[in-house]
């Protein structure tokens, strides 16, 4: 950070949150200035170096040589030895044209076609000329919750990459192209001689994206998903809709976009969905959609008002509330939309949202006192059943994801819902989800819209270490992965990939490559950690993403 | 903001800024959970809904009708009727170009040449044909310190433009433009009866941009260019070198980019930044360059070690720190590449710096120990030699301006030397400098890096209302302007127009268009004004500037 930043304030805010909401934001930000006479060491040149060839997210084995190879896209073979399928020559073709894309860039330094400075280098092994892809089971056609993504790679005299699985075949690519990188000079692209063994130590290794708040352009959406892919995140949860807009066209209730959408050019429609599920399949992700009810359903009364809870104040009406959880119209309504909705995601999980439900505004409605009143029911109680009623309504094979309230309220959720932890005392809350032998993913410490947040505070936050920490028996394993939220308040296409990347890498790394429990580091954030995520960053940057600056001063070539 | 961030965190942070800092950050972010039956009233669709033709920033004086024009610029014929010359000419045409692409927008929306909805109003007052421009005096060449930016605006039975100058002329083309605006149906361009007499309170209304700390694009730098002439801000004040690179490529002294900069791609030119002044003239917006000294000047040394003093700890040189200010090499190659960069830049005025100096590094240095004590100086005195000896090595004709500690440290300084305020305690420190009949820049309350502050957070700070509230009979008019401040630690091309815009535009409206300081708004941020900005954000998207939402949910149509 810069030091003046540091010597001009001293402010304490005090910011209502929402006309009634009894929320309040302390932030205290207090600086005290520095001596005159402290010195401020800076070296020229970056603050951190980027490392060269490093993997991101970090493999669970690797073995790596200082021996190299050059790597020439025009030279290399690359032979499929065992099953194939279409998504995987596509897969091929996909890296490919990246690797070829890399290799532009030496091309523009070399007027000459040949070039011999590594040859003169004891450590240089020669050009790279055969990599063997073995894959032992068929292709599957979509990515899974189970899918399998464990991968080998070698580059070596006999390059090859190992999966059961096309998805883990695509993460091999990845990890391949990571290990590339360019010289000084810019005129070579080397690997070096190495052996990964990898796989992930979380199954979820989610983002939210919020397209209520802001709608997001498809070339936004397909962005985050090269990002993701980059990252080997798998789960683009998808906030399609909020109280704000309804952007999510459906065919079968037209008016809920036409009325409740921004802007009639602002929707997603079935082909756009349908683009964007294949473009996140060719990349080993699942797209998971969330209508969230009955909160943040205010768009849904632009078209249909009924549906809707009046919230009263004194016998008036002052507001539209949550979706009405005793008229039969809502559950009619919305099974619909479910339905329509899963027969377009193909996905097994589905996402029933059940978050921050206005209760006050079904205790102020009369009818609604009335129904509570015959049956014996709190305002906790309306909310359990109506939960329960959208549950029973979803595909019998689908597996739900709540918000943590759903399981707070005592919902009655099979084994497999996943819980989406997202407040505050997230490792009470955890803890006592997995002692009920239910399953969690974490949210609570990664989110993104908080921009205090930098990523180096989301890289310790290992779920399971966090738990393990406090409670050394609780069943970790249900602990299946996490989410990086980025809700859609104050980001729209003009700074969302910005404000995501490098930030999201951290808690892939966290998810992908868990911490070691038993033996925590004590500070997982070390230089090479920063360095590597310097190079990741490049890395991204090259690859058309515009991720921001993690560290500090320094800056990126060959992008 | 989403209520869902407030409820998931406690945190308390400290961090260490620098190596040896004795610098303590602390950020309390508490946030206290809203009781489960709180409202949450949301309205669908965009929290501020934008304003229609507002102009920001806001004039001095405006008259406004709701009657209104339809405006098409294949149709409006601008005369020109006093004064003519280059400038002008290049002006009315780029103002016609950015005319022309927003009619395209309606193009798309029409199959139909014609359209006569607007013809149905009884308030529509017909096609307007004509638009006078009465320029009073010859086109100086490159804006200036005592410009005139005055203008005067009719929009009606016969619309003109006056001015006395050139610069005015280019603020009331854009007041012109943001007076514009679309109908619901995108299909038609109105623009209301209005008059407007206007000009700015502050004479310096800056911008500093750092391109030492991450290197900006050529592109970035004239998008920010065409961002500040659209919020009518007139200085481009560049810190172009600091410790982590030296990216100014000097034509006496080529090593110290060679061996400085990031990387050799990533250097200004004397061709760059002859591009980069032209084209702020053409905005009016005057370039001031900072070479910052005789701290932030690390990547000198890379180059020149010589210029550094050494920074000893226990009789062991630990660092390279300030320019050394008892070699007289040192005042030697400073003076010729202050001459170099002043026969570069046109602007009487110069940043010298003098921020930050490390004196502790000084005081460490066996040389200088010796000096101070044969001359009787304290560090801080062998800071002020040292800028005395830059200040005098600045062209005779230049105005210097000076970061505080210059200031603060007594060095004789001119009556129309310009102070930049930057550090706490900013209203003691510009009545200090007042009563001392000395001029102010202000800038403390202005930092872009700081991400927590947003636009509105800016809006307030009117710096003579504030020394106002505190000194009744100070010398007002002795502040002279401020600047936003965006420091490049975390800001790149990624990140840093997003970053900037549209924070900077509550900075350029507070300069504007001021505050009445004897009778103060209680809060300047009204519903209104947060209406306003979502326009103008809008506006600056249509006119290819990345800025990001100002306020919350909602969206920008005919982009």
């Amino acid at each position: 950070m810069n030091v003046r930043v540091c010597k001009c304030r001293f402010k304490i805010k005090i910011v209502m949150v929402g006309a009634m909401a009894t929320m309040l934001l302390v932030s205290v930000l207090s600086f005290f200035a520095a001596p005159s006479d402290s010195i401020y060491i800076v070296e020229p040149g970056p603050k951190f170096p980027p490392t060269r060839g490093e993997v991101w997210p970090k493999p669970q084995q690797e073995k790596k040589s200082d021996y190299f190879y050059l790597f020439r896209p025009d030279v290399i073979q690359i032979e499929i030895v065992n099953k194939k399928c279409n998504l995987l020559n596509e897969t091929i073709e996909r890296y490919a044209e990246i690797w070829q894309r890399q290799y532009m860039i030496v091309k523009r330094y070399n007027n000459i076609s040949t070039h011999v400075e590594s040859h003169d280098s004891e450590k240089y092994l020669g050009v790279l000329k055969r990599l063997t892809i073995n894959m032992s089971a068929p292709c599957e056609y979509y990515p899974h919750f189970d899918m399998d993504e464990s991968y080998n790679l070698t580059v070596g005299a006999n390059s090859q990459m190992t999966s059961l699985s096309v998805w883990g075949m695509m993460r091999a690519f990845e990890s391949w192209t990571h290990l590339l990188y360019f010289t000084d000079d810019s005129k070579e692209i080397r690997i070096n001689k190495t052996e990964i063994h990898d796989f992930p130590q979380y199954k979820h290794r989610g983002l939210l994206l919020d397209t209520g708040r802001h709608y997001l352009s498809l070339n936004t959406i397909q962005k985050t998903l090269d990002a993701m892919s980059i990252n080997k995140m798998n789960v683009l949860h998808w906030h399609i809709v909020d109280d704000q807009s309804f952007p999510y066209k459906s065919e079968i209730l037209p008016s809920l976009s036409e009325k409740g959408a921004f802007h009639p050019s602002m929707v997603y429609t079935k082909k756009d969905i349908k683009m964007i599920i294949n473009y996140a399949r060719d990349r080993a992700i699942r797209v998971i959609p969330e209508i969230d009810v009955p909160g943040h359903t205010r768009s849904w009364g632009a078209a249909y008002p009924m549906l809707l809870t009046k919230c009263y104040e004194k016998n008036k009406v002052i507001a539209y509330g949550p979706l009405n959880p005793i008229r039969s119209t809502t559950y009619k309504i919305l099974g619909e939309l479910i339905q329509e909705v899963q027969d377009l995601f193909p996905d097994r999980y589905y996402h029933v949202g059940g978050d921050e439900v206005d209760l006050s505004c079904w205790q102020s409605n009369p009818e609604l006192k009335e129904y509570m009143k015959q049956h014996n029911l709190t305002a906790n109680g309306v909310h359990a059943m109506f939960m329960k009623e959208v549950i029973g309504r979803v595909k019998k094979t689908t597996v739900p994801i709540v918000w943590q309230e759903v399981y707070d309220e005592k919902v009655p959720i099979s084994k497999d819902t996943l819980i989406q932890v997202w407040k505050y005392k997230w490792v009470d809350e955890m803890i006592k989800i997995l002692n009920s032998g239910h399953k969690v993913v974490f949210s609570s410490s990664w989110y993104l819209d908080y921009l205090n947040f930098n990523w180096n505070s989301f890289y310790g936050d290992d779920p399971r270490l966090m738990v393990y920490q406090k409670k050394k028996n609780a069943r970790l394993e249900n602990i299946v992965g996490g989410e990086a939220c980025m809700w859609g308040e104050m980001a729209d296409d003009t700074n969302v990939i910005s404000r995501t990347w490098p930030r999201t890498s951290a808690v892939a790394e966290r998810l992908w490559s868990g911490l070691d429990y038993k033996h925590p580091p004590k500070d997982p954030v070390t230089t090479h950690v920063r360095q590597r995520i310097e190079e990741h960053t490049c890395r991204m940057l090259r690859r058309g993403i515009a991720a921001e600056p993690p560290n500090g001063p320094g800056f990126c070539v060959n992008i």
